[in-house]
């Protein structure tokens, strides 16, 4: 049975905020046995992403490369630490009116591009139980 | 080639703070398509736990059921929103020395029992980027 359009069917991601980027590669890399796959600078975000696999999932630690960044912003207001979960969706694009429909707030009224070869679009964490929520799905080739 | 005891070989679930447990059951069960998996009381520490499966992985909902838990602090210092990150290792009493001897700084010195069908041991945020990660292993029959 092919579930509902914006049935999440897995984990893909662990959003991580960070201040020093160098010491939490050095840790995860221990900790995930593994150097990151992924290392990409998301300009209009002014942040840098760091992505390490982990299973059929991934961990993703974002630094600010801005002040005025919504990771410096998240830094200031609540330290370093969990800062978002990533469920992947079939068709984010299919999904997004669905979550709205069931009352999410999107932040994101379309996808756009994000870091490691994914559409994203966030949810806003008021109407999510205090979770900023992000949708993904893997970019075809 | 096995990797040394220690490493994360998964994320096993995700753990999110809630104040209305009904109100997020009915949410997660639409956004992950599926009832939860599990739905334990663990009376040590005055919560009660919900878990949903999603792909490989765990979404583990905490209520509180007393005001002196763990997690009713969170809630009144941090508000709802995500608690914790557990990390699934092949031999959780093996992990333990080596995490420390890693630097991080043990919540728990031996695995505990923790909510469907875990040991469980919890690392202190602090020397681990803010993060309260939990490292488990699943118990056997």
């Amino acid at each position: 049975m092919t579930p509902p359009p914006g049935t999440v069917l897995a984990i893909d991601h662990v959003g991580l905020a960070v201040r020093d980027l160098d010491e939490a590669v050095a840790r995860h890399t221990r900790w995930l046995g593994a150097a990151p796959v992924v290392r990409e600078e998301v300009e209009p975000d002014g942040i840098v992403a760091v992505l390490f696999a982990v299973g059929s999932a991934r961990v993703e630690l974002l630094a600010s490369r801005r002040p005025d960044s919504a990771v410096a912003r998240f830094l200031e207001r609540r330290g370093e630490g969990l800062h978002h979960l990533a469920y992947r969706v079939a068709d984010i694009a299919a999904a997004l009116p669905v979550w709205e429909a069931w009352g999410a707030t999107l932040i994101d009224r379309a996808p756009r591009r994000g870091a490691g070869d994914r559409w994203v679009a966030f949810i806003h964490p008021k109407g999510s139980g205090g979770v900023l929520v992000e949708l993904c799905q893997e970019r075809g080739p």
